[in-house]
């Protein structure tokens, strides 16, 4: 399925569900085999791809066919169930062995985001406290397909939570793109616009576009577009200029992992929209499902990634730079907990002081 | 002139002046003709155009095959020069005439920078103090070949004055191109670099890529590698994080117009680079000559240019955003006196209270 190339928002109504929103899932289990809308294509040309083995689903991972943390959560543990459909193994401890195998390399894709982690312990957990080698195939499938609806389910609840926030005519800034492209679907930071929308109120979104990887450009404008909700394009440079004329009232971010000192891990970008909208006086929240929470850590002990010169001297195949120049390319970074009005998710806000209340609202 | 396409730090000797530095000049007048490097085709190629028409200057001015607040001030007096020559009057106020006709035009180019204006204004009062039509066109070229020659010399004194503040071993972060190829030649933030590196100092140059026109990665780190001074490219969402890992001592930037009451109008980002440096604790310089300073108007009646959408939306003719997105594209901002440390002028260092210290040091 896909579009003809052209203008992606007119599209067919198969994007629209009975909310009026886009409602396609971004990863999905289809019977043995994974289907993902291929990010990398977007917005010029929509398309799926499908793939068979967790090999494929790693490299899908690793080049940011899909991307988000919620959504490369999914994504590896159906690489797992496609690493169980494979396995020739007919003992349960061989199942096991299989799955950990491919499960080391799922884990070496990309390493900030926790989702990632969080959905192949997921699955691991659930094989390993299965009865045999069948029952634990099956045990996994059910598992991943789980994990797709509760996704959808999660970001609908966390969205109601965080559309409370929203006043009627608020303008949003948001980064990167933490919408239905970054989860199965409906999203966490847009899905909170969305949430609010569906409660009547108007809700304008401001989208910096997010070099180097432009997923604000690319996605989340195709996103918004494609639903109807206004929003306005701006370059990352323009995000302070933008506050200090009065233009933005509340920021929402999705995250790839929190820690329970209540860091917050996201798409670079996010600290200094973070610091521009404190000296500004203008609330920021993270929004976020239990599964972006690690418990476990504390910011000093998170990796953040460093990705390769070309994404930024290369844009589209064409070269923006000269040959050779040294580039330095964090795909993510670290905001601290002061800079963090509330945290938005399905389980209610989680206010400061965030090392206390995210272990009581996350345990 | 140019380059082989390909690798554009490949060049020749002809590049390399006697201090080593890039030497070639930007703009320059050239008996009748103005010769310009041709910014919109860099890294990827060198060359030059040739302009013998006012009309033709302004089109370079407004598409940005010159650009940087100084180079268009010296560009803008030459396309008045040109007009000298083109006229066909035979006496002082007609040729003024003409001249007045041609300045309207090359004024309504670009609205911020106030260089533009103090170039026409410069070549206009000449030409009015003149005694005939023909000893006006004599001295129209004279005064703009003697701007062309002190924009350098202009730009060599400030760096002086703003090498003294830099440390050996510092890393410096700008924003946008204010080198040899937003001047004359040498530049204002970069002269300063080069001025630090003449003196025996280490310096490092952290480089934004500065969104929408890339001038960060199309021209300053092609000037710096061309000249072998270390610099690393990074996207404009990275500005903080780098500021918060400690990897910033200084920021130099140039401007677009400083006007009585010490804002700062410069390219769009650089506000957002003052608060994040001041919320971590490190110096803010803007580098401008006197041409720079806007003794007649204060912060509120300064017009910042808004550029078309497709600045935003498509790089080097790929589209990145989807069609019919709005898009709102700023050009400057506007940064307040109180994030700005010292500003850095071939008449020394301006200090805090700027709305006394401009003033005089700049009558």
């Amino acid at each position: 399925m896909g579009d003809a190339p052209g203008n992606p928002l007119a599209g067919s109504n198969a994007f629209v569900g009975v909310a009026g929103f886009f409602t396609l899932r971004t990863v999905t289990w289809d019977d043995g085999r994974v289907r993902m809308i291929d990010q990398t294509a977007l917005p010029n040309r929509f398309s799926y791809v499908v793939y068979t083995t967790p090999e494929q689903v790693a490299s899908a991972i690793r080049t940011m066919v899909v991307r988000g943390a919620p959504a490369i959560g999914v994504a590896a543990a159906m690489g797992l169930a496609l690493a169980a459909r494979r396995s020739r193994a007919t003992d349960l401890p061989g199942l096991v062995r299989d799955l950990e195998k491919s499960a080391a390399m799922l884990r070496s894709t990309r390493p900030t985001a926790v989702n990632l982690f969080w959905g192949i312990d997921r699955v691991l957990a659930k094989a390993r406290a299965s009865t045999s080698a069948k029952r634990a195939k099956e045990d996994v499938e059910s598992e991943v397909k789980r994990m797709e609806d509760e996704d959808v389910a999660t970001n609908r609840k966390l969205g109601g939570v965080g559309a409370d926030l929203i006043r009627d005519g608020d303008t949003v800034l948001t980064q990167c793109n933490a919408g239905s492209l970054a989860t199965v679907g409906y999203g966490t930071a847009l899905g909170v616009i969305r949430a609010a929308v569906e409660q009547g109120k108007l809700v304008k979104v401001l989208v910096p576009e997010t070099r180097p990887a432009l997923q604000g450009a690319r996605l989340t404008a195709f996103e918004l577009a494609r639903d109807g909700i206004p929003c306005t394009l701006i370059p990352d440079t323009a995000v302070g200029y933008m506050m200090s004329l009065g233009r933005v009232d509340r920021v929402v971010v999705g995250a790839d992992r929190i820690t329970r000192d209540g860091y917050v891990f996201n798409k670079i970008g996010t600290y200094q929209e973070a610091v521009l909208a404190r000296r500004h006086g203008i609330p920021f929240h993270p929004a976020a499902p239990r599964s972006t929470f690690d418990l476990e850590r504390a910011h000093d002990q998170v990796t953040i990634e460093e990705r390769g010169a070309e994404e930024v001297v290369q844009i589209r195949g064409r070269r923006i730079a000269p040959k050779g120049v040294p580039v330095s390319n964090p795909a993510f970074d670290m905001t601290p907990p002061e800079l963090v009005t509330s945290m938005i998710t399905e389980r209610g806000l989680v206010v400061p002081p965030f090392e206390e209340t995210i272990a009581a609202s996350m345990a």
